[in-house]
């Protein structure tokens, strides 16, 4: 579909590069860059797989990126695509978790609902963030996502039902967790100069960067701050020439409610405690000052993991091209795509822009 | 070791490029670049994974020469790393299958021992090639390998012996199959601008390619033949301006012994179909006109699968060096490696030389 809408031939594709996190675990099926290149019709060229758990596709397209900035090649797609559904639930669970610490903190008993958690609870007690505050995260992503065609779970929720929702991992209930999805996302990729050649409605990368920190969560500095989100954030606005304050809206990597708040700190849009407030306040909403996953984003849209940063690329393009129909944003200029690998050990920032 | 080898500090490396097939299968550890980083003291800058299959270190080499040769950056480290024996024998096989595809050969019962046999039968009936001239590849690869005191499987054979192998997949035996092995292995790439400050003894990347084919065999032109490896050859050999006649001593992927007597053909080393007699006569032994796999290969060396590609690049850099010790080849100027994934889909060819 991405060749389709940019008139392109697989022929004259460059390079493909594949975000997948765990498709031989989910499938059996591994070497899946070449495989899934041959069935789109690429073949002959560079074809390999990224991984670096959720963020596999965000560092499949920051590789991509780079790669055609420094002028390596011209025509690049960059994909991500993972299937979940075809386990059962535990062993999802099982899967998912081996984006974790292994030796330390998954053989003791820990899942990524409890891993993030334990983050929930750190950030209630250090800045009062309430159960309040996550569920408004929820219901404000499942009425954004309610209005996207492409969304998993087109449902719309109540403060009081995501309050009431099933207990996952106290105090995070079923509201507060994204979904297992299955999806496939592509990017194209060729330099500015060249855009016309593919599209009238071309989106400019600003600024990108992935940055990386350790697996585990006892070895970070502080389990209420992503350094490597941070980092990659940091990085992103100075390549852009951008501060926090000039992003107009933002895909953010909701994996669970309290992901999106600390995002929403660690990026700049709000002081550090107070994402939990900002977004119960409606800064995050559609016709909020600076509109979070419109898209509906991991909670709504789905969490296909390996296809989430490229689905993120994705949203942000449709919404810069104007093309988000009853999700449009109004200031549309400047979007910001953030994808997290794990529990923070990956992270990559996009910012684009309008060209 | 190699930051040791080349006086770096974690601190000055700009990226990490991990080459693993299968660790989440094998051990259980996904999202394993930035794990495996942090554990070497590298965090912060981009730590990615890339799986092509048994070529997944080839290509995070390929990719890391092509980022710093794009001037992305100055200092990268590539490594490989696979850790295949906590399985049973049984499940590693049916891991391995996991590069093939799935949904037509795997699933009727193809393994990989299954699918170069198939590739064996009909070289030989197309070309005249023999069991003799399978069993002399591997009695030559052992006895380079037995000279290696890195090798996993240090052990003389004869003849009669790899003739009267068990048989695993006919007409392959056990003694034409590689070796399920643990391993690692890393490549310090730099500017050649820089390399002094690094070491007294660089080697300099004159060509590479990586390039793609469809998984399935019957979904190849031909299976006595792999496509990927001659366009990698073909395009490797014109970036550095050179034929097969200037290559003196490879490093080739012989995961089977047919697999290494193919790709002396798909590179040019000798006419199509020669590759049998080419090997019987010595031409490829130490002290013959173009030594091949003085390693020991991954027969005797071993072939711990996302580490083979990086494995390679040391093993051809220790020749250039003059530091290969009893199985030094006379003329090191100039090396090639080839590293296969799967059943010839990715292909990395990389033609190494001294400065």
């Amino acid at each position: 579909m991405s060749l389709q809408d940019s008139h392109l031939q697989p022929s004259q594709v460059e390079a493909f590069y594949l975000g997948n996190f765990a498709g031989p675990s989910f499938v059996g099926q591994n070497h899946l860059a070449p495989y899934v290149a041959a069935a789109a019709g690429i073949s002959g060229v560079p074809c390999t797989r990224f991984e670096a758990a959720c963020a596999s596709s965000g560092s499949a397209f920051f590789h991509a990126v780079t790669a055609v900035a420094a002028g390596v090649y011209d025509i690049v797609v960059a994909a991500g695509v993972e299937k979940m559904t075809s386990q059962p639930t535990p062993r999802v669970t099982e899967i998912l978790a081996s984006a974790g610490d292994l030796g330390g903190e998954i053989r003791a008993g820990a899942t990524f609902p409890a891993l993030f958690a334990m983050i929930a609870r750190r950030h209630m007690y250090e800045y009062g963030t309430t159960r309040e505050h996550l569920a408004a995260v929820a219901v404000k992503n499942h009425a954004h996502g309610f209005k996207n065609p492409a969304a998993h779970l087109r449902k719309l929720i109540t403060l009081e039902q995501a309050l009431a929702g099933k207990m996952i991992a106290d105090p995070l209930t079923i509201y507060d967790c994204s979904l297992v999805s299955d999806g496939a996302a592509a990017v194209v990729i060729v330099p500015l100069e060249r855009a016309s050649e593919f599209t009238r409605k071309p989106a400019r990368v600003l600024g990108i960067a992935q940055t990386s920190d350790h697996l585990a969560l006892d070895q970070k500095e502080s389990i209420t701050t992503f350094g490597a989100v941070r980092a990659a954030g940091e990085k992103a606005y100075k390549m852009a020439g951008l501060s926090a304050a000039d992003v107009q809206f933002a895909e953010l990597h909701d994996c669970f409610t309290i992901a999106e708040i600390v995002a929403t700190e660690d990026l700049g849009f709000c002081p550090k405690g107070e994402g939990g407030p900002y977004a119960a306040q409606g800064a995050t909403s559609l016709g909020g000052a600076r509109p979070v996953n419109t898209s509906g984003g991991l909670k709504s849209k789905g969490h296909p993991v390996g296809a989430t940063g490229a689905a993120q690329i994705c949203d942000i393009v449709i919404q810069i091209r104007g093309e988000a129909g009853e999700r449009q944003v109004a200031r549309n200029e400047i979007g910001l795509a953030q994808n997290l690998g794990g529990s923070g050990a990956t992270a990559v920032v996009t910012i684009l822009g309008k060209v």
